[in-house]
C-alpha cells in the first residue's frame, strides 16, 4: 500500500480515513437503486459507478466480479472472500493515496470524481447485508456479571457454563435495521404487579425500554451443514464489524423468558451502523480480550490470543429537549469470547453458517459505573436514576429519546478507523 | 368446485387426493432447475410446464403472475395471498375432476399429461420456502407439562407465563431441511458428569439425540415493522402447514440453555415435510385445541375457537436392522395455542413477519404414554427404555436410526388430506 496521505480532502478526525475504507449500501436522490459504496472522509465512493467507468481497470482480480457492486447488499461481494476484500481495499487506498500509481484513474479525472464521489450528507444508507440468520451472544463478561448480580446475587451471578462456552441465542433477523431507523416502543405482555404471588399479565407499552451496546460481525464464508468451522479458520470467515444496539424490553423479557429465553423482548428492533469496517482495517487494533480463568476446550482455543479489538465505544442519550449526555464509554475488548470463538462454537454442531449471517457480541460493559453498556446495569434494574445534562434523568428510555453509539480505533487523527454512528430514536408505542 | 372424483388415477388412501392439492418444489433428472408443483395421487403436476403449455388459460387471475411457478421456492406464489392460493387450488381441482368443465386443458390432452405429470418416485423434492426467520413455539401443553415434571416436579411443571402467552424462541432458519436429508449427530459441549458439583464440560457426540413431533406453518403476508398482525387477520397471513421434526440434543441443551435458552441443541437440523398443505385444504378439519383455563388477553382472543387442526400424527422409528416400530400416535389438536395466536403474539411488539417465515408449534404429545412426541418424555429423561419390534430398545436415537413422521386428515379413503412423510436418518457424528 502507498502512503496514507491522500490527494483527496479527508477532514482530520474523520472516522473514514484512508486507513479504513468501510463498505456499505447507498442510494441517492438521482439514483434510487441501492448499490455498493465505500466511505472516504465526508464522501461515499459509488463503486457501481466507479466500476462502470473502468475504475477497476488496473485490478484484474475484481474484473470478472464487478457485478457485485451493483447488488443491493454486500452479500455477493462478501462471498468473494477475504483475499478479494483485501485486494479491493488496498487498491482503493492506492487510488486515493497522494503518491498514487494510478493518477489517471481518479486523481486527475475531475469529471469522474464528480460522478462517483457523493457527499455523505446526500446519501441514503441501507442495511448493508441481507441477513439470513442473526445470533446474539452474551460474551460481555462484565455485563453478564452485573446482570447476574441483579437477578441472582454475586455468588451465582455467572451460570456454570459461562466461562466454558460463548452463551448465545438465535435472534430475529427481520428486525435488524440500519442506523437512523426509528424504533417504536413495543407493546407486550408484562406483569401488572411483579411482586404479587398471583401472576396477572397485562398488555402494555414497554416501561423498561433499554439499550445494549454491542458489536456485530458479518459472516463471509458458508460451511456445509454437518461440517463445523475450525477455530483456526474462523477468522477467515468473518467479513467485518459494525456497531450494534440490541434494543431490549426488560419488563417483557422478565415475564416471557422462562424457559426458552428472550423472544418478544428482543424482536422489535436491533440497530446496526451502516458502514461495515473490514476485518483487515481492524487488524492493527487487535488486542487480547478479558482473561478466562477456566480451561477452554480445544475447539475454542485460539493460537493467537489477540483476536479482540480495541475499539473506543461511546453511548450518548439525547432527550427530546435536545440535551445530549454521554452515558457510557468503554472498550470493545471487554469481551470474554472473540468472534472467531463464537463462530467455532456456533458451528460445532454442524450448524450451517451463511454469507450475511450476523453475530452479535453481547452487551459490552467495562468495570466502572460510567462504562456500562445497558441502562439496566446503570440503574440497577430501576432502583436508581441516570442523571442527564439539562436536569433530565432517566431510568429507562422515554419517548423521543435518541441513542447514538459511536466507535473508533486509533489516535492518529489522520488515520482513524471508525464506524460512524449507530443511531435510533424511540417513537411512542402504538395505541392498542 | 366440481366433484372430488377424478378422471386421473389417484390410488385409494393417497395423502394427495383431489381434496388436498399441496404445493412443493420439485426437480427431475431431465429438468434440474427447481420449480413449483402440486401433488396429486402418485404424481406431481409440474406447474411451470403446465403454465408454459397454457394450462392456466382459463384462469385469468393467475395469468399475470405465472412466473411464480418458475421460482425455486414458494415464496413468490405465497406472497400472492390467500385468495389467489384458493383460486389456483380450486382450478386445479376442477381440471382434474371427473366432470371437469375444462376437458381440453388436460383430461383429453394426453401429450400434455405426459409432459406435466411426473411420477413422485422420479421427482426430487426441495425445501419449499426460502425461510427468512424460523420461530419455534412451545404450544404443546402436554409436552410442556411432561418435560416440566421431569425437570421441576409436578407442582412447578408449567411456568407461570405458560397459559398467558405462547412461549417461543427464535430458531435457526439455515438448518431447516427438507424430508429425506440425512441428519448428522452433532458434537457439542456436554457435562462429563452432570451430578458432580464441579461442572466440567467435554466435547462429545450428542448422547441424548431426540426428536420433536411438531407442525410448522408458513407465513404468506408481511407486516410492516411496528405494526402488529391483529388476531382477526392472522389466519389470513398463514399459507399452509407441514410436518416438522425439530431434532434436539438433550445433553447439549441441559448444559448450554441457561440463561438464554436452547442454541446448539437445536441448530444442527430441523426437518420438514416437502409438500405444504394449504390452509384452505385443512379448513374442513378445523377443531378446538386444548382448553385454556386462564383468561387470555384480548390480543390473543379468537372469535372462532376452531383454529386448530385434527391431524392424525404418527412417528415411526426404523433401526439399522430394518425393523420399524410406531413409537407415537397422537392428534395435532393437542396444542394450547393456535398458529393465528402465535402470529399475533409474535408480532405484538411490531416484529416484522415476512413471507416464508416458519412457525413451529412445539412438540405435540397426547396424554397417554403411546402419544408422546419426544423420546425425552417416553424414556423419562433416560430412566426407562423404549421397546422396539425385533427386540431392539432405545433411550435416545442411535446411528442409522430413521424417524418417519406422517400426518393425515380425514377418513374417506378417496378424500384424504395428508402431508406425506417427514423423514430423517441419523448419520454418525464427525470425528473431532
Amino acid at each position: 500500500m502507498s502512503s496514507l496521505r491522500s490527494w483527496f480532502s479527508i477532514p482530520r478526525g474523520s472516522h473514514f480515513s484512508l486507513a479504513n475504507i468501510p463498505f456499505g449500501i447507498i442510494s441517492t436522490a438521482s439514483s434510487k437503486t441501492p448499490r455498493v459504496a465505500v466511505a472516504i472522509g465526508d464522501h461515499a465512493l459509488d463503486l457501481e459507478a466507479f466500476a462502470a467507468s473502468n475504475g477497476f481497470s488496473a485490478l484484474s482480480t475484481i474484473q470478472p466480479h464487478q457485478a457485485v457492486f451493483s447488488q443491493s447488499s454486500l452479500n455477493a461481494f462478501a462471498a468473494l472472500g477475504r483475499p478479494i476484500h483485501s485486494v479491493v481495499r488496498k487498491y482503493i487506498q492506492s487510488v486515493f493515496s497522494e503518491d498514487t500509481t494510478y493518477p489517471n484513474v481518479l486523481k486527475t479525472d475531475f469529471d469522474l470524481q464528480k460522478k462517483v464521489l457523493v457527499p455523505l450528507k446526500d446519501v441514503k444508507m441501507h442495511l448493508p447485508f441481507k441477513i439470513g440468520d442473526y445470533t446474539d451472544f452474551y460474551a460481555g463478561l462484565n455485563h453478564a456479571y452485573n446482570v447476574g448480580v441483579l437477578f441472582r446475587g454475586p455468588a451465582n451471578a455467572l451460570q456454570p457454563n459461562y466461562k466454558h462456552l460463548p452463551v448465545g441465542y438465535h435472534g430475529r433477523a427481520s428486525s435488524v435495521v440500519v442506523s437512523g431507523t426509528p424504533i417504536r416502543r413495543p407493546n407486550g405482555q408484562v406483569l401488572s404487579n411483579p411482586a404479587a404471588e398471583k401472576k396477572v399479565p397485562a398488555l402494555s407499552p414497554c416501561q423498561k425500554l433499554d439499550i445494549e451496546l454491542e458489536l456485530g460481525a458479518f459472516v463471509c464464508k458458508a460451511n456445509n451443514m454437518g461440517e463445523p468451522v475450525p477455530i483456526g479458520e474462523a477468522e477467515g470467515s468473518l467479513f467485518g464489524v459494525v456497531l450494534m444496539n440490541d434494543w431490549s424490553a426488560r419488563d417483557i423479557q422478565a415475564w416471557e423468558y422462562v424457559p426458552l429465553g428472550p423472544f418478544n423482548a428482543k424482536n422489535f428492533g436491533t440497530t446496526i451502523s451502516a458502514w461495515v469496517v473490514l476485518a483487515d482495517a481492524l487488524a492493527p487494533f487487535k488486542t487480547k480480550g478479558l482473561e478466562n480463568d477456566s480451561e477452554v476446550l480445544p475447539y475454542l482455543k485460539e493460537k493467537d490470543e489477540k483476536t479482540f479489538y480495541d475499539i473506543k465505544l461511546q453511548v450518548d442519550l439525547k432527550t427530546p429537549t435536545g440535551n445530549s449526555t454521554t452515558i457510557s464509554k468503554t472498550s470493545s475488548r471487554n469481551l470474554l469470547w472473540s468472534f472467531p470463538q463464537m463462530l467455532a462454537h456456533h458451528s460445532i454442531t454442524g450448524c450451517p453458517m451463511q454469507v450475511g449471517d450476523l453475530l452479535g457480541s453481547g452487551t459490552i460493559s467495562g468495570l466502572e459505573p460510567g462504562e456500562r453498556g445497558s441502562l439496566l446495569e446503570q440503574n440497577e434494574n430501576g432502583k436508581t436514576s441516570i442523571m442527564l445534562s439539562g436536569g433530565d434523568e432517566r431510568k429507562f428510555l422515554g419517548d423521543g429519546d435518541e441513542i447514538t453509539i459511536s466507535g473508533v480505533c486509533g489516535s492518529d487523527e489522520d488515520a482513524l478507523v471508525g464506524f460512524g454512528q449507530c443511531v435510533g430514536r424511540i417513537e411512542p408505542a402504538l395505541k392498542m
